[in-house]
């Protein structure tokens, strides 16, 4: 049976910056440019989020695309839009966000929901700019 | 020597529905949802199909990106643009014409036509909309 | 005061085809090409909706965006999406589904409900393919 | 002579909220939504500034598009990039950082300056998403 | 009657530079910076050409856009298309190729065969990178 | 620890052509088609660069961004960016530049480069084209 690779974009709108609270502005400055700006940036983020399986021989669906959609969104991107990834999100609580643990941290969130469709959660990908972005394989 | 992977994209505009004959349309729209609507619906597919080989000493080329253009239009589609999937098209008689069965049918299309052209197929990449998209390795 | 002109993008996917039934097959695709195969074929359209008007002191909105976003869904896009443009949808009874008659139809919707939001429509703009769009400024 | 529109993109990445501070928290989210968040939120805005003039017959510019994309950095963007509209920018005291008031506020930091260049700012076009954009032509 | 715009995008890739053979590389350099280059760069021009006109009641179109796409690539970018803009084109003999020139040199080249199709030529947009466009509406 | 793969986008605009000294203009045409063009041709090229390694546990870094765009830049698009590649490239001097070759020859130049910043170089991807891609893994 065919290994079939199937990806929902969902997208969201968020505040942070990037910074240690045990460090100065000037330390924060040098360490994290830009990005460490004490009253915050923010970002429009692409999530590209990749299950896997095999498709039904009935329906033709590794999993039911709209029950994907509405778990990202009930899960990770409903929590993210709109907020603060350092204030604001339960499951971002303790955690730096950069790009590469805000990728971490969506996998974690939707490694068993995905399997609860029927489908193996295979990659996370966020993008933060049309030039920067993180890929995640859950290993 | 490099293994080097090449990527054509090209593009189709179809209609189709996601139904069932044997079912009537309330058990198609709550499997299917908007997507059984009777009277067709469509989209601007977009075609990612990924070659790889060694690049040749004297073109730099893998295979001639021309030839697997013109084989990707005839085999493949030519056969797909501005038609219905559920009717028009010889390769997907009796296949439901969901993304990832569209992605799997499309490689068995082409891998051996891939492989006259001195290269190997590596993958499909079907994108429905901006937000939904799969991918197939053939395995 | 400023004048401003705000736009909505939305989007829809739906079958449709290009003929008259007054013509034979042979003369709908000598006029149509393509665009006339009977079994339909379909689009990813997308639509921009621009309204203008001076932004509110308070506010700083021309109109609310979440409104003008759910008048174009309400009366527009929801009756589009998934559907087929020559049989399903009631603003566009009698009219061929060419891109420029789909933009002024469109326009006849929203007129009126972009004045109740506080606006003036200015123009919808129809992108059919990456390649093919068309634009109606309501004269 | 020819009057060309020239037209340069910029980008920048920045937090913001609407609110009013007379209201309170549920005054600000009936009026604002979900961009009254009082933590912020934020956005990668596209900034595209649109000059025009009469091509010089020995150079063929309307203007010099480095010198243009120098001073959209300079008093535009490098004050708008990782920084908080509300709090952070001078020529944004006291402006509700609506995406409309946002491009009236970069018309007026630009109009002179482009005169400087030898062209006459045309239009002031701001994307917030994907989704929203406004335009301002001065007017 | 409606007066609709309609817009056929187009893609070539050629080969440029910008100096005046009267000066040295040094003045070259300064006036038209890293475009000045002796031994030529070049790009992946888009082009849209914009034609308005009433659609005819029978067919919805304005003109029959597969004309324009087809006068677009006889006229303009199969003269341009992996060509050099100084040395190879004959309508750009004597022009120094900057964005601004080659905009108003497409429109001289379509002003009137888009009349011989049956509508007007109403604008010519060439975008040179994804940061970098001129329009010209022909006066 | 999470492996997490990281990716910046850089550009660069370029002439180019495809031939071999050796063989005339005819034989030229005949393997390389429109790429043989002797006046040359050119592109915006895109080229994505991705390392991978575990986010530090401070930071939330793979490696600095800033760092890898520096080093990109330093090391391959300020050499390449409205450069010829044929010409002026001193790591491109004897390579027939075809996009495959490009991309095997990027990672040569950055496959160190990447070590020294904490990373390991894990593919490079260049695009010449929409519709024409390649990438490489070391491999």
């Amino acid at each position: 049976m065919p290994l079939v690779y199937l990806t929902r974009r969902e997208r969201f709108n968020a505040a942070h910056k990037l910074h240690r609270e045990e460090w100065d502005d000037q330390k924060n400055l040098e360490v994290f440019g830009k990005c460490a700006n004490p009253n915050w940036h923010g970002h429009n983020y692409t999530l590209w989020v990749t299950a896997k399986g095999e498709p039904d021989p009935i329906t033709g669906y590794v999993l039911n695309l709209a029950d994907l959609r509405d778990v990202v969104r009930e899960k990770v991107t409903d929590k993210l839009d709109h907020r603060n990834l350092n204030l604001d999100v339960d499951f971002l609580k303790g955690i730096q966000p950069s790009t590469e643990n805000l990728a971490v941290a969506i996998w974690e969130e939707l490694v068993e929901e995905v399997k609860k469709l029927g489908g193996e959660l295979h990659s996370i990908k966020v993008e933060e700019t049309e030039n920067n972005s993180v890929e995640y394989f859950g290993e």
